[in-house]
């Protein structure tokens, strides 16, 4: 039953000294699996393997420790809901706890497919071997799906990799889902034939439970090129269920909305890295958009740095993915993004774009020659 | 096109000043809409109708102030992924900025069912026409799906009212769903015989995407009372599913895995009654699990307050649904929890029922005296 196998979760502890903490940590394994009075507990083999075990514990930091943790890869299921409910579920509600990184060995990561596509799946799909990939969103919100294909077209034009609607757009009586998806896509069609390109049009198919299949499905059937997610609104395990699926076969970007909360405290929550990077991944996201240090949002460089390196760092068989920086970036921090990036990224400029003359795909070209194409 | 008609948001926001407020509350207006730079809007149409806007602004403590903020209900289309992407998808990533309280216009809150059963439903169902209810799980996560039938059936015995999985309870192999939901239904189902209540067995069908449907549906086919699902896992919109699903047609129970991170910081997320209270009501739960004060976790009783509050507040025809204080609650508490919550309540005791005694019926039936059964 049980094979003896654990995957590892890593937290963050606040407490003052280290008697606190290994209570905290300790509190942590029970909480996470039992929930339940310890001493109650009459059989041998739930001590022995449900019960989460502390690993290691030191501290890292004034106050701050570092627990790792094993939990058998039985209670995780075969499932992502549950695994994330053991990594996570309850103690979500306990402050001073941070899930800093997980390692799944691999009769668990093997349960999972990951990324579809990841990084060299999509530079395949797009024909760009190397250097950074290009993109940008449609939007505003209050366009119509006619104004958006237009500038979806011209974007194209200019050489973009990847079009993402903007994941405030799902099914507004101002812009329907099925309209903004088949003209968008159409657009972008055309604009391909023109360039010789591959450009992929990506619309948001964040949607109610009930239609989320039938959003993917008539998104695929109009000839998109993958989908925007944004797995906070949706689900996890929605966005799994996309990238897992065959008929679908299409690369994901996923969307931070709402996702904020577990990493905008920096001792509660996840690290910027276990979420946005390792867990989006695990999850099926092949590119993972999130706020860039020094635009609209507030993210440091050190933690945008810890996204980039869980996106890559091993995790079985699961591919690495794109990190996708995004959130207000302007053209002329190009040069910057590519120093701190490098070429392994998909920059993501959005309104900027409109802010260099009323030329949209001669904008776009400035974009490209920013990163010498 | 547009009718004019707004929602309300009611957001607390971190600022030195109140102009650096204004500042902020503004950002929430464009960020939660157009995300695009303001002067690059050449429609006037987007400008009236898609931009937030603030109706009031004032300091309500030092540094913080209350931004009442109105949007266009036509930006948050007919679903529930997007108005709370509306409400609070990007600016999650932004410090400072915490969801007090919604308010939904008929208009709005017409196009959500809610709880199908809510108080006076569940109360219906259950026979039990007032006073507190009473409500227990069956764990800890290690044992069969025969030891688990077996404790739900002493504990419907005992009479119980309601009878829930641990929320860990997935489909692991030392407990398969299917075979844990039929044998918990039927023990069920046969003390009910014996007592002549209706005890309801709520089964845990948070699940991935994939299976929701399915398990939904085992569950139901088994004769199961209710369900117990975690939206921080699923979805909120998987449980709205459910809400509306007129063929389950059974009672939710949701419980707050996951979502800890949203409430754990006083100055960022969402308060606890909008989180637990508002927006799983409107996600369809009938009762809605959190942690009480004093127990495991670190609930304050002043939020304990704001989440029964929430349950009850007017909000257009969603029905009122029961609160739901747990996680690690005993009997010795019942006085001082009736005292704080009134009859209008569902206790949640847990492990505490496995310390007075071996018999588990004869717990039950104290803890039943408890609330003057």
């Amino acid at each position: 039953m049980y094979t003896g196998e654990r995957f590892i979760a890593i937290y963050h502890v606040s407490a003052k000294d280290k008697e606190e903490a290994q209570v905290r940590a300790w509190d942590i394994c029970l909480e996470q699996t039992i929930e339940f009075p310890e001493d109650l507990v009459w059989k041998e083999e739930i001590r022995e393997h449900v019960f989460g075990r502390i690993a290691s514990l030191e501290e890292v930091d004034f106050g701050r420790f570092q627990a790792v943790v094993e939990f058998s890869v039985e209670v995780a299921g075969r499932e992502l809901t549950q695994l994330l409910n053991v990594l996570f579920g309850n103690i979500s509600i306990k402050p001073g706890i941070r899930l800093m990184k997980i390692q799944l060995p691999d009769s668990l990561s093997s349960l999972y497919r990951g990324p579809r596509f990841g990084c060299e799946g999509l530079r395949e799909k797009l024909n760009v071997p190397e250097g950074p990939l290009l993109s940008t969103a449609v939007k505003p919100m209050g366009l119509t799906a006619e104004e958006l294909a237009e500038l979806a077209y011209r974007f194209a034009l200019g050489g973009m990799d990847m079009i993402k609607d903007d994941h405030g757009l799902s099914d507004q009586e101002f812009c329907p889902f099925e309209e903004r998806i088949s003209r968008c896509a159409e657009a972008v069609r055309r604009a391909n034939q023109e360039t010789g390109r591959n450009c992929l049009y990506m619309p948001n198919i964040t949607s109610p439970f009930h239609e989320f299949a039938a959003r993917c499905k008539f998104a695929k059937d109009a000839g998109v090129g993958g989908f925007v997610i944004s797995p906070g609104l949706s689900g996890l395990d929605a966005m799994r269920w996309v990238a897992d699926n065959d008929e679908l076969n299409l690369p994901i970007l996923s969307h931070p909305a709402m996702q904020g909360s577990l990493t905008v405290h920096n001792s509660a929550g996840m690290s910027h890295g276990v979420l946005y990077g390792q867990i989006n991944r695990l999850a099926g996201a092949d590119a993972c958009i999130f706020p860039n240090y020094g635009g609209r949002f507030a993210f440091m460089p050190q933690e945008c740095r810890d996204i980039v390196d869980a996106t890559q760092v091993p995790m079985g068989a699961i591919k690495p993915i794109f990190p996708v920086p995004a959130g207000g970036m302007k053209l002329q921090r190009v040069p910057e993004l590519l120093e701190f990036y490098g070429n392994h990224v998909i920059l993501l400029i959005g309104g900027d774009l409109h802010r260099h003359g009323p030329d949209l795909s001669e904008n776009c070209k400035k974009f490209a020659r920013l990163v010498g194409r």
